[in-house]
């Protein structure tokens, strides 16, 4: 079988690295060739990448330049970790690609959908993600879920990280508009059990065409 | 006097530093508001990014990976160190910018020049050279220039670094012919008397036709 490259996209609290990680470890089980993968995921170039990205020193950090340094770790973790699994005929799931960098950077901080788009797309080169899952929840129900706690109050800076989380979402929307080949909505405000049911299937789907395909 | 941006480009060897180094005195002598600068230019977030890229441990880095992380250091010196300048009305003199990632990263190293001026676009956004000095040598008289010693003969190595070192003209040739209104050719194959004299020519011409034009 050929390598298959799956991203799973979606907001915090909507469980998806739960679920991913789960799904993960049954289709190991069932002798799937499954690697589970995240930026920077070890990559020692891609992690030194991230660490000036992260560092709370760094508050002067440019909203371009932060997202250049994405597109600069995503690139090296691609080159380093992603490609060679893929060539080798594993299924490849990453947990944050492409999308989230469109969805936070380009739409909810403004920076330009399009214009984030053209520094990853020069990042992938021609590697676009196989499918794309992507884990859909409404933001007080992420936001509640992050929290713990459903019956907390919500305050005013709660508030304004929800208006963001809101913009976010819209973000996906945009991309699940249009990417509708490649990109999968899952409703993820069910239990954990049913999200985790539809998206094995889901998988599964996508592992058997793309076999059926070759 | 509303602030000029004139960046200098050329390859080693063509004296582009020594000579725009004396331009800057000379401009300060006749009070001139000038900043001379290059990235990273003290800038911490562009230094920390920058020692990834010199760092001779990361043998495994990327040429796209590269040119993103030069991207992101250019994006942060920009915003950080010649804008202020240039909104405070100083001419600002940037020793190599965009077009040296064109030449030497796009072309030379064959990533394509087109796309590595997208991501460098994103990084500049609009605040393109107003104008930018040439310093043009044929790659032998620089190598030899570098070596500092004119009767040493070329090893296979050196003609290597040589054969590169005519990519990056040919490159610079390309942007010439593109960029036609804005770049300066400078023949940097005289005597770095007779390219002072006439590089600081130009610079009057530049920041008097700018003042003119207001």
């Amino acid at each position: 079988m050929k390598g298959i490259f799956i991203t799973v996209e979606g907001p915090e609290g909507a469980g998806k690295t739960t679920i991913i990680t789960k799904i993960v470890d049954q289709l190991k089980k069932e002798n799937y060739p499954v690697v589970f993968t995240r930026e920077p995921g070890g990559i020692k170039i891609a992690e030194k990448i991230r660490s000036i990205i992260l560092d709370p020193e760094n508050t002067e950090m440019d909203g371009r330049t932060e997202a250049l340094l994405y597109a600069a770790a995503r690139r090296q973790h691609l080159v380093e970790k992603v490609l060679p699994s893929i060539n080798e005929g594993y299924i490849v799931l990453c947990d944050r690609f492409l999308d989230s960098s469109l969805a936070y950077q380009g739409f909810a901080r403004e920076l330009g959908m399009d214009e984030v788009l053209s520094i990853n797309e020069f990042a992938i080169g021609h590697l676009m993600p196989t499918k794309t899952l992507y884990f859909d929840i409404e933001p007080e129900e992420g936001f509640k879920r992050i929290n713990q706690n459903k019956d907390r109050e919500i305050n005013r800076l709660d508030l304004e990280k929800l208006d963001f989380h809101y913009k976010v979402r819209e973000g996906y929307s945009l991309l699940l508009e249009k990417y509708k080949e490649r990109m999968i909505k899952i409703d993820a405000s069910r239990s954990i059990e049913d999200v985790y049911d539809e998206t094995l299937q889901v998988v599964k789907n996508i592992i058997h065409t793309a076999a059926h395909n070759e």
